[in-house]
């Protein structure tokens, strides 16, 4: 009972049979080089679905033409052995001609809060987000489908494109899971330099200090950029953006007021390699 | 059972447990001020489901800025009536601030088939048209849904973001109803006067004519094209386009090639009201 599916219409007719026997299913929607992170997600998923999905799909509509799509890590046969292994059922692993036939044309666009933080950095990215989750929704049919909070700004248009488009699936987030000493875990870990991956921890250093500052009783967002700024200043990392914005619509805020959801996220690239993380809190 | 869905979450729950059941959906999308044209698609949804659901939803998205959106004939009570009588077993008419609520932002483009005849005159209404559709199978989960030839860029736009969304649904398209005369069936026939009612014939005269033409011999559309604008240019009707086209790409085409199918298509302006119609055929 622990199966890699490759083909479109199998994954279908499998989602199918397993809902048409009452049976819950659980999807978890990954680009593969599974780590620790996803694997609290198959964890989770299961604890909230008869039968978990995991996907496994480095989509190209997501990278912009300089972005590493080609030099995205990929080992599906190392992947499907930790997913089965932490509760997975099935592994659906397509082929990118499967995904997007010849005559390909039909995008789903979520509006507004896709222009911000990762979306302005990276043009297009979340019209291949939704598009591709929109196609792995209606092929797994899932009840509910897990993603994780490292992906702050994905979490948020997947939710809005759900409640927009009437998708009648529970989304569940996870915590990011971390290294040690607090980088989270990604799979673009793997392309920093021992040097790199030494600095990079200054991401979490700058969020946690934010978080801090926060509790101490800042409020000013322009006081907690400064700081998280001065710090990675202290590092070779190179600060793409820090936003702090509020943690439903991604708008910009000036002051934390108490009460406002609030995340605090960054990205930096150490060389060629561009890492993000936050955090989310209420003051 | 026979009744009138309101609510978006009642509806969903319903087509859930209608599926839960083993039956088998058919939806017909209209936008409601049912006439013939809209009775045969329920009747054909009949024949291929068990439980028709007739959706009655004048949809602003594709609808123009400058369009007939306020003065759309609408008229539930009439309605419900029709579609009962001619075999759907429910009828989803729900708000608009149900189906666009306040903050809504996710939009389903088709690119390219989009850009031409119908697209071009009315910018984004085929954006509208794919949003509404998707928004209505997220909602009404059917396992087939029937669609009127009469907009056949819509059933092209309609089948092509089925295929590249992974919508697990079949498209069916039923054949354009026309009165004695002629006329396609449309709820906008309702604005023309008596006497644009009389003129409104030469759309239909003009495909009748271009399809004898062909069976005759007649293959370079420039030519087909020439004869349909002579015999509208006798009446007091605007042409706004006339089209030879591919039957599934809608890419113009110079000659109609024996085994290539052919859409050919119009939009003609009877004062403020615009009509459409167009015949299928394969050389």
């Amino acid at each position: 009972m622990a199966q890699v599916i490759r083909d479109v219409a199998e994954m279908q007719a499998t989602a199918a049979q397993i809902r048409a026997s009452g049976q819950r299913i659980g999807v978890v929607p990954t680009m593969g080089f599974l780590h620790e992170g996803h694997l609290s997600l198959i964890r989770l998923a299961r604890q909230h679905s008869d039968v978990v999905i995991t996907t496994i799909f480095v989509n190209p509509a997501q990278f912009g033409p300089s972005e590493d799509f080609n030099r995205y890590p990929r080992d599906l046969d190392r992947d499907k052995d930790l997913a089965f292994d932490a509760g997975s059922n099935y592994v659906f692993a397509p082929d990118t001609g499967a995904m997007y036939p010849d005559g390909y044309t039909t995008y789903v666009n979520v509006e507004r809060m896709t222009t911000s933080l990762e979306g302005k950095s990276r043009p297009g990215h979340f019209r291949g987000v939704a598009t591709i989750v929109a196609k792995l929704f209606n092929i797994t049919r899932p009840h509910c489908a897990v993603f994780g909070q490292k992906d702050a700004q994905q979490v948020i248009v997947v939710r809005q494109m759900v409640r927009d488009l009437n998708f009648d699936i529970e989304i569940i987030v996870a915590p990011t899971v971390r290294e040690r000493d607090g980088l989270a875990m990604s799979s673009r870990n793997s392309y920093l330099t021992l040097a790199q991956r030494k600095e990079a921890t200054v991401l979490y250093r700058s969020l946690a200090m934010a978080e801090d500052g926060i509790r101490s009783g800042e409020r000013e967002s322009k006081q907690i950029v400064r700081k998280m700024t001065d710090l990675i200043a202290s590092s070779s990392g190179i600060i793409d953006y820090i936003s702090v914005a509020d943690g439903t619509t991604l708008d910009e805020v000036k002051v934390c007021e108490p009460g406002r959801p609030i995340l605090i996220s960054l990205a930096v690239r150490f060389g060629a390699t561009r890492l993000i993380d936050n955090i989310a809190l209420t003051v």
